[in-house]
């Protein structure tokens, strides 16, 4: 999906909501259990309910490879599933040597389809640059993660006083452009998403942590904000796990309508709609 | 696997060789491409031609999903052909928070049994502590990379003139212990292995970059010998591709045979065995 595309379906939706599709079989609510594949079961009453309200899905792919080649399956029914519209994101978090990183992006890109993928950038450029000489499809690096361990690394300083994530962010930009590349930023730390803004004006943000890990959309809005919305906001357990009874899939859209609202009238006081 | 048992293996096979199992299907020789699982054809014939010679496999887990659930299911035939007193290493390079980062452990822990898995330490403590936390298993996490990228991050100094990957290496200590630790420390910038040998005494280094990218073992030696060896070293390429042709088990065989006779000097010479 092109960035243009990308924008024309968050005008045509009034939102810029993504959802996590992160099929925990501990919290999967029972009745499903007894089907033959409950994880794409959940996964595509999630969909129906959630489709009309979001732009983006995202699958953890942790939660199906703890399944084997079952999970595998689940996953590849689950894209197939999607409505072709919407983005979606392999959030793998992947990253290795050069041809390696070949087939893990020939992994994504080509045999599940996936529009994009979230890469760790720890190894550098031979990591990164892989995944971005596909058409048509996108690298999202791990900028400034929403979870307390980002506390570790990400903030350590150089000599000038500058921050790992902003050197990740500053580099990584000249292997990309803001058409294949963008960056997770998490919601957690809105003043440091204002940091990353004004390194990476023109980029999408994937932006985790909003709800369940305490960030806030309108801190999100106030420091992320671009002349194209640039911005992606995830929303995986208060969503998906909104109830964990037989009305799992009405408590999802209640849910996604409620954001996907907020972000309506966000777009409309920008003027983008 | 324990530490103690690790180390018993290596004075046993006179050999601290880790052989990557990277199946390649466009390496992989001609011949075997007509069976029904090419990739667990190779990795059966690498198994059984070095088995005697290396202590660990280290297959890299981009090479088996680009294959769909049917790479899955040759990671599984290959795990379970690897002889049990042989050390496994998942090659996977993940992390994640918290809980998805547990969901990666048990599918390699649990679901494929593997001993250990390589780790990149981005996210911080909680992407790697939830490894930690299975009993007999090991993280390995990315310190010093061998490859070009390297230099892009794990090289940038803080303000008291120490690299990101000293700082990996110091903080991710705290987190773990000797006996479920080892760090990724690539050959290929040998004086610092020293820096890092000098930081973790006591620890394991998963060593890549001797051969194929240029490393040499009598380096990876001198600078990260430990009183326990505390060094396995890997080879993948030299060894599995050594022949492209139908004797590319045997020419395996001569490779890895080669390596350890080197080992079986430095493990005599250090009186070790």
């Amino acid at each position: 999906m092109t960035r243009a595309e990308l924008i024309l379906q968050i005008q045509n939706k009034k939102s810029f909501l993504c959802v996590g599709l992160d099929p925990d079989m501990g919290k999967i609510p029972q009745h499903l259990l007894e089907t033959e594949d409950p994880v794409f079961e959940f996964n595509k009453a999630i969909i129906d309910a959630t489709k009309d309200f979001c732009v983006a899905y995202k699958p953890n792919i942790a939660f199906y490879e703890c399944l084997g080649t079952k999970g595998w399956d689940s996953l590849e029914k689950t894209l197939n599933y999607i409505p072709k519209d919407i983005f979606t994101i392999a959030d793998a978090k992947r990253g290795d040597i050069g041809n390696t990183s070949t087939y893990y992006a020939k992994t994504f890109f080509e045999y599940l389809q996936f529009d994009s993928i979230t890469i760790a950038p720890y190894m550098g450029e031979d990591s990164v640059s892989p995944f971005l000489a596909f058409e048509g499809k996108w690298a999202i690096v791990l900028g400034l993660t929403s979870n307390k361990g980002a506390l570790d690394f990400q903030m350590l300083r150089d000599g000038e006083g500058r921050e790992l994530f902003t050197q990740v962010i500053r580099k990584t930009q000249n292997w990309g452009t803001p058409e294949n590349l963008m960056f997770v930023v998490g919601a957690t730390r809105s003043e440091d998403i204002a940091a990353v803004r004004n390194l990476a004006p023109d980029s999408f943000f994937l932006v985790p942590g909003v709800g369940a890990q305490g960030g806030s959309l309108e801190d999100v809005v106030r420091y992320g904000w671009n002349k194209d919305c640039g911005l992606l906001v995830n929303s995986s357990r208060g969503i998906i796990y909104a109830s964990g009874g037989e009305d799992f899939a009405a408590a999802a859209q209640t849910e996604a309508r409620k954001i996907q609202q907020e972000m309506e009238l966000v777009l409309t006081a920008k003027k983008f709609i």
